[in-house]
């Protein structure tokens, strides 16, 4: 049977030895920067798995498969500009480490070398995927834009903000593993329980990094627990916090989100405390659960024989279970 | 004979009823915005009648040459963020009417409708195409690079300057005349003819800008004459300047250039006269009528009936003696 970790050591190792292009430098080097960051890359990982469903031979879903891992990380350096930040993967972020402009331009000719990278896609199969792609990728800056928007607001529903991750993360998820059937040769009732299967997966996924971020192990997660209740970010659990507190409970999280100074343990632990009082891990856990078994009962429909589909089941239940 | 008014007529009509997405208006409504700002669109017009020397049916060029225009827009809505530019076409750019995060983002949507609008073209060209329009793309990244990185120099050569607007410029009027012959129905001699055509005059014209910065016609230039003397831009002029002049002349060409406050109209002029004094203008026209010419040859040479050549040369003639 395949194991995940061989898929990923042969992406690993066709990632190194990708030049992007040769000159300037100034415009590629970054890039080979961002890439060398050692991102999980489970989004190709799920291409390939994907493709060795419905094919033994998935070499010719390796380049497709960099696409989406090419893409994403156009879609970080971006991001990270937009939003500010300073540090990606615990490194200095390509606009800080060089300057914005720099970060510009060389996101622009990631997307572009993205696309390259889709050319060795079977003629007959090339615009069919690229039409989805090209709609995934603008769905993907649709939710950066409506996740930037509500920056702004304090009355987001939990509706929007599942629409909202649902762009910015799933559907390249979804996409991730519809290509990956594509160029395996599924039919199209696969293809389409692939890209519901990713999708469903991708919003559990999200959910699951709002729950890592105020409840994860400070010991494994990573990244500072509490960074989101820090920065007032507008994640799952302040909206369903802020849709359900009620009386004093109501007026102690407004009170936190508005406090211009405070002590970070303080206000991680008092946010933390409200959305204990109102149930919202439970909650959360829930919804994770709901959206992630849906990705399964998907997965679980497909017309494979079950040791095939092994492989990428066992991978998305690690990424149920996973603590960073 | 085909007018390039009547072809230029379908394109804005095209454009006019493109809406590029829907949802979010955040995202869409600044390519709209930029979009509608009547640019010359030369480059589809290009496309269109490149095609037409090939296949009087030029309908299927439509879309191809509109993805040419949309690239080009989204070049210019990213350049602008880079080169802090204030005015579009005579308006506010996107980043100062809204700000650099919606100029980041409307711009990479843009690129991927740029992608959208080639996928009419016939499934067996379609591998050929999109991998000559991402090398052109990536080398108008490049370019764009280069000429960020002449900058913080002062010793680029002739050269490096013309090495610089051939990426930057001129590779997509040749790849705009290219596309036109591929979905024309043009063999592999007349593409390459039209593509060293078009890049051939795409120096040209980029050059002929140069020129007409310092040597226009107010009444007749649109922008205001000297505005490159006045931020010191490296054009081929200033270029040529700091190569050709001594003793005294090089004294007070630097003494201009590095002064810090002066009054615009005098430094234009001095730095004009400095020009005249070293013979810039006339080698700058005589550059421009070698690149011109050496894109006329190239379309001489092309196989096919004088009178359907004659649109696309006679625009050509126009771009020689544009005045603005």
């Amino acid at each position: 049977m395949i194991q995940p970790e061989q898929l990923l050591q042969t992406l690993h190792a066709h990632f190194d030895k990708t030049p992007y292009g040769n000159h300037p430098d100034e415009l590629y080097e970054p890039i080979r920067y961002l890439m060398s960051l050692n991102g999980k890359r489970f989004r190709p990982l799920l291409t390939l798995l994907s493709a060795s469903i419905f094919d033994e031979n998935w070499d010719g879903a390796i380049k497709p498969a960099m696409a989406i891992e090419i893409f994403h990380n156009f879609t970080l350096m971006h991001d990270d500009i937009m939003d500010n930040a300073p540090l990606r993967r615990g490194k200095a972020t390509v606009h800080e480490k060089w300057n914005a402009n720099t970060a510009i331009l060389s996101g622009d000719v990631m997307l572009i070398k993205a696309y390259d990278h889709l050319l060795d896609i079977k003629p007959e199969l090339l615009r069919s995927v690229l039409s989805r792609f090209n709609q995934t990728a603008a769905e993907v800056c649709e939710g950066q834009q409506l996740d930037m928007n509500f920056e702004m607001r304090w009355d987001v529903t939990e509706a929007e903000y599942i629409e909202m991750i649902r762009l910015k993360t799933s559907v390249l998820l979804g996409f991730a593993l519809e290509l990956g059937g594509i160029v395996g040769g599924a039919n199209d009732e696969a293809t389409q329980l692939l890209y519901t299967a990713g999708e469903n997966m991708g919003i559990g996924f999200q959910l699951k990094d709002d729950l890592l971020d105020v409840y994860g192990d400070p010991e494994k997660f990573g990244k500072q627990v509490g960074g989101d209740i820090i920065s007032n970010k507008k994640t799952f659990l302040l909206i369903e916090a802020l849709a359900k507190a009620e009386g004093s409970v109501k007026e102690e999280l407004n009170r936190w989100i508005t406090m211009k100074t405070f002590d970070k343990t303080e206000k991680v632990n008092a946010v933390r405390g409200i959305y204990d009082q109102l149930g919202i891990r439970q909650r959360t856990e829930e919804k994770i659960s709901t959206y992630f078994n849906s990705g399964f009962t998907s997965l679980e429909q497909l017309n494979a024989p079950s040791d095939r589909k092994q492989p990428l089941l066992q991978f998305a239940h690690q990424l149920v279970n996973r603590e960073q």
